[in-house]
């Protein structure tokens, strides 16, 4: 297969350099063009990037930004965009763009709740890329959800597939790179924590109940399901983790354990069928104080799938309920890497035609 | 009034420490006799002083902290002491205290379950005192709760009283002081959370039941309420934040904030009744994102009774429950000023005979 | 004495905020105006305040900010304004303040270095004064120094009164407070040190050379003190330390801790001078591992001098040579306080004429 | 060749942790029997890893650590030991192992300045292992350095070898591993820095001129140069920062950068000579803000020298001296990796006999 090219949508930002570190030596997709705002353009990857933990990534770190119209990209022949927008840019653009024919994998949220638009995670909703019916010359946009929804629905998906769950508390302990880059300010974080991300709590309930919905028609029909939430900045870096508690009858611990742990709906034979699944979405951690962000937000194999798995622990089943912690990695499990995922599934449907 | 000699038990941890700040210069109590472990024994306040946001108190600073028996204490004449000793400890030690007739106020979770013991917060339950039949020459046990649950219950108190409140879901975010000194290391909690404080969660149920319940003969029953907890520690110094979820029906907002602001069960006239009692034991934040740890720890008037209320905030009403934040300075409401209060309610109440 | 009409320039930001802290019930001064940007405009210093440690003073937390002209702050009848501007825009606006005959005490960088301008810290070198000459309906611009240097002058002068100092080695660890808010992303800083501030290392050579410097006719000739520093910002609140080391022939231990402890030039009878000066601005901590920014930021007595004394620590005389760590509050001393006591001396020294 | 059988000396610590890090998969080395103290005996290295950025090394993960004396590993056939003993039990059992036959590798500072023991830095002072006249069934004791000294010398040494040094300013930042785990408290260092650690100022003096010193007969003959250190610790995870003033006449900025990019004295051909050592021990950071902790700990290439490369970075040239801040993985090249980099020089050199 020849590689499919590709350009990144606001690469100068934390999430556009996640993407940046995931395509910039992927199987399928060609090395990214780099596409910034004013503030980023002509410089190059190197001198911009703002993930300390690793460097720029290798074959593009000396590849300069550029700005590009959704008319320049169609013309250079790009036929997959990632887009790390700003939500009120992503808006028009990321609509332009599909217009032209491309297909657009976005972390953005304008088109989310679109009734047209999939909100997909490969292990949860595979079915609602049904929406599309791209033709030749037609493109498409499928989103990922917010950071915090996409734990959630890994979680809960093996969960909903064996038991009756019909409502959701959830509470959350977010990574300051969930605000981006400059983000949260140091004075306002430090010592500290901040009960209040505007709009989280709404996304988290509205997205849940569409990834969890059903195909019909034309369109998606939301799950009856009730996610209350609460939501928080803490001083962590990345790995947003979240305290969930489920009312109503559920079986002894074990069941609920094996429904985890047996849960691999992307595995062919021993192996992920795309390059950027973990092995096990879901992984159950043993010890009495895990998960952690820290330990465990990069939890994930293969190596291309690290922080692409969720982490969950300290089950505690109760006769009118159950409660357990969650971990995922916000930047990756919860931004580039769900929208590459997301891209790699749409390949291996055929939405892009003849690529395969 | 004579002042009341005083002792404090613990006097070199982080809540001893608490208490030294609150009782050197006590318009009731004398300035404490300082009561240590081996580790402290013979050494000054000053020299082991370990709260950073202020100095020791001057009146006791040079104090020196010794070791002293019960027997020791009752014959330097202590009437009341307060606890702050690690649990295991705290079992024998208070109950002999109490035997040897003195007044134990303690913040050690040996005796919170103890039928017998009233486990107090005065704002909620005074009537718990009842419990008590002091007699000449006979001392007593009064603990407060956890610091988790001193801040829920004076939450949940104001709305129980007008509102049928049925379940409560809670998830905290705790401070680092609540581990004491040396507590949590610094490469564990730096950038993470750690979603596990032992035996914490069923604290907070079973001491908030007990609280709430009713006093029947020389006992209490716990009051038919389920709290559902989950409680991590994260990296801020003091001031436990927690998310609070009330399923059921409701008023509207505007009554809910009501009975926050019309609650003073302790206020006379306009005055606080006892000398550590805040004016308002709960505060309603009217900012979106608050109550944070950092601004909010201390709030609480007059000077004496800083950190003693409790900050809510971010109430959200929907047609299945209600929502909010809670902030509790757990080293004083949730530790050291709450055994000092209930202190100040048995002295006022008369339970140490003719001190008043 | 009737109390001065002040305004402050910058009110919206953090040294803003500091002076509004210390101008809100100050003795000479009256409450002050509150002159913000376009952001700030229009709301109350208590919805804009961010020093979470302390809330907005009462006496003004519900002043609304406004913009003014110079002319405006003329016709309005200030007689004091404090300068917390950016530098870009404290260049011109305080120049033209002091043409219409107002006193400008400013923290900007802007006229720090102007021959003509004293930069001013009353203990140090209150004879810079001189270099103003006020008539009737003239005004003038005295500057405090940069954060880092005010508090290295402190720990020096002492030194320099009684020893032959020729070099200073100075290397700091400065806190986040020193670049405002939003300031530094906490991204950029959580578990890490940004050893760059930019042109902070020359400002504290040249700032030093010249508060130290001789007054010669029209101008300060500056000292040829040679001050090599290296400036690095950590993840502190609020609190510069610095460790300093000095080559060359020095006395005993006891001499140089006699100076510090002996350096009371503001010092009238028992009482400090000035209202907002320290008893002791500098204190010697005798503990080994201090002085430290949390315990040590707000040193300094009577009360509303807090934040106002420098602490030096871990002495260490060596045949060729002392060392030793200082800790000053950069927006108090190093700040917003440095510019009060600043105001008081001048006021002091008559040059705001007839108001004494 | 065949593989060398090794053990690690509490293996159960934060040191000990990286040793086995390193070694779990080493080309030459099998992979070591993990001796811990009583706390740790019997539990699986997964149990007590505590190094969060990374899991436990795979092929040992499941090992058990074990209590062995010296007489029970020479019996095990061990032939090198990597001692991450605690000072005080170091002394004793590290010259017992030695007696029996086994080369130790140590981090401890026991032996540190004993005469006849190298304090070796490869790439620094490889000649000082001619100390060393290991017989058969004679072991032999070398140690590394001091984590600060560690960095300070690398970056030194290139200098040194073309420029007259004669006296060294240096301040540091020190990361909270160093103290090892659990370490500093949280409380302690949260929103703070600590000017102090015990005897590391002496350490890095005395040090530095061993290592910098001449084989003299069966010692070494330190260097007479002077060190001025000025410590402190700092709320970061690892890598320490020092800020380095060399007073003095140097040349320009562009023969101190070569000195520093062409120091490659363990290269052979284009290859790094041993398994752990950097393609380029110091590495020149361009950015005017770096080098940092948090983006550069790690770096070094090849893959297993990932913290054995120091970044050097902001070189300032003045007339009467130099000045630039250097990062060095204060428990990689300044702990374990030194030592296992150590080790490799003595296979090399053969002083373990007929192994290689």
């Amino acid at each position: 297969m020849r590689k499919i090219p590709t350009a990144i949508l606001g690469a100068g930002g934390w999430i556009g350099q996640h993407f940046a570190r995931l395509l910039a030596d992927h199987p399928w997709f060609e090395p990214p063009l780099l596409v910034g705002g004013e503030r980023t353009q002509g410089r190059t990857l190197e001198e911009i990037w703002q993930i300390p933990e690793e460097g720029p990534p290798g074959p593009i770190a000396r590849d300069r930004l550029t700005t590009a119209s959704p008319a320049a990209l169609e013309r250079a022949g790009i036929r997959v965009a990632f887009s790390a927008l700003p939500g009120d840019k992503a808006s028009l653009l990321e609509t332009e763009l599909a217009r032209r024919g491309i297909a657009v994998f976005s972390n953005a949220s304008a088109h989310r709740m679109d009734p047209r638009v999939p909100l997909l995670i490969p292990e949860v909703n595979p079915r609602h890329l049904g929406l599309l019916h791209p033709r030749p010359g037609r493109g498409f946009i499928v989103t990922n959800t917010n950071c915090s929804a996409a734990g959630l629905l890994l979680a809960l998906k093996p969960l909903r597939d064996r038991f009756p769950v019909e409502r959701v508390y959830v509470t959350t302990y977010q990574a300051l790179s969930g605000a981006g880059f400059p983000g949260v300010p140091s004075l306002a974080i430090g010592d500290n924590v901040v009960p209040y991300i505007p709009e989280e709590e709404t996304k988290m309930e509205e997205e849940t109940r569409k990834v969890l919905g059903s195909l019909r028609g034309n369109g998606i029909r939301p799950l009856a399901l009730r996610v209350i939430a609460n939501c928080a900045r803490v001083a962590t870096r990345e790995g947003h983790l979240e305290a969930v508690t489920l009312p109503g009858k559920y079986p002894e611990e074990g069941d609920i354990l094996r429904a985890w742990k047996d849960f691999h709906p992307l595995q062919e034979g021993k192996e992920p069928a795309l390059p950027t699944a973990p092995l096990d979405p879901v992984l159950v951690h043993p010890a009495p104080d895990r998960p952690q962000p820290l330990p465990d937000r990069w939890a994930g194999v293969p190596h291309r799938a690290r922080g692409m798995a969720v982490t969950v622990g300290r089950l505690r089943v109760d006769p009118d309920g159950i409660r357990f912690y969650l971990l995922v990695h916000n930047a990756v499990r919860g931004g580039a890497g769900g929208s590459v995922l997301n891209a790699e599934l749409a390949v291996r449907e055929g939405l892009l035609g003849e690529v395969v």
